[in-house]
């Protein structure tokens, strides 16, 4: 039902993305779970393996905590190598109409942060452009963007709070999951 | 005086990419080159040698195409390894103060596609709220954007039309690196 493609260099360290993936376990959801950093270590990506998991699920979900404003270098690499002519787009790239692109970014940062007058000027949904245009090109259903945001450890959050953040994040994301079927 | 971080996957391959390192290379300009995927092929990167390359100059470039919308993986490898707390950010993160920051992004498609009513419906600037924001975090001056259109040789360019292309290019990137000096 749902690809989750997770694209954190060391989920196992993590907690925000950590607690999600288990939220999402849990859920009852017909999920598939692809691990890229552990998959991957060396970046050298199985092409036709992601394009086979992409071509079995509806949903979509690109899992990832936000660096830099921008996602993890594995999952950028994941695109360029994944999303190709013919496949993602061209003529006959068509590979992926119609299904559902999801995006479920953490966001170490408070929300108030995200915004003209704060420290990182824009909203998340101005750094994130590029997702709304990907789907666009490969002809999938641009679901908007989930965030959640406060999950940075080193900015003063306790990790009993991120974890409780996560945990009613993921209720979220999983309704939405629910809802799109 | 200028630092030209090249992240092109294969720039040997390359036309637009390669001309204008070329070029560069010709311009008189007092220029160190750090060719990404060249140095770091399997991704491990050696943060204190890009860190001290970045303290040797006032002037940092960018080199690279545009995929998908961004900046290729290796590049964003690159930010989330180097530009990290207490170097580019945080109480004593001011390392690279006052350097510019300039981006010069070749890109395959016309500019009249990247545009609302355009098959890319939005401008490279609107791509590129992460980079002004990621300098602006670093406290570097970022400078406005070079884009060099129309270099992808599947889209029907010949490769002499893309390689004039570069050049003209190159000679508005040399100009603007003269003046900021």
């Amino acid at each position: 039902m749902a690809l989750i493609i997770l694209a954190h260099p060391k989920s196992d360290q993590s907690t925000a993305n950590k607690t999600i993936i288990e939220e999402l376990k849990n859920s009852g959801l017909d999920i598939e779970i692809r691990n890229l950093s552990e998959l991957y270590p060396d970046y050298k990506i199985d092409v036709k393996a992601e394009q086979e998991a992409l071509l079995r699920h509806q949903n979509i979900v690109f899992q990832y905590p936000f660096y830099w404003y921008n996602m993890p270098a594995i999952l950028k690499h994941w695109f360029d190598e994944i999303f190709i002519h013919q496949f993602a787009y061209g003529s006959q790239g068509d590979k992926l109409k119609g299904k559902n692109f999801v995006t479920s970014i953490t966001v170490g940062g408070k929300e108030n942060d995200y915004q003209t007058l704060g420290k990182h000027r824009f909203n998340i949904d101005d750094f994130s452009k590029n997702l709304a245009q990907t789907a666009y090109l490969a002809q999938m259903n641009f679901i908007k963007p989930l965030y959640c945001h406060g999950t940075s450890l080193t900015s003063g959050n306790t990790k009993d709070e991120v974890t409780v953040r996560a945990k009613e994040f993921s209720e979220k994301l999983i309704s939405k999951l629910k809802s799109i079927g």
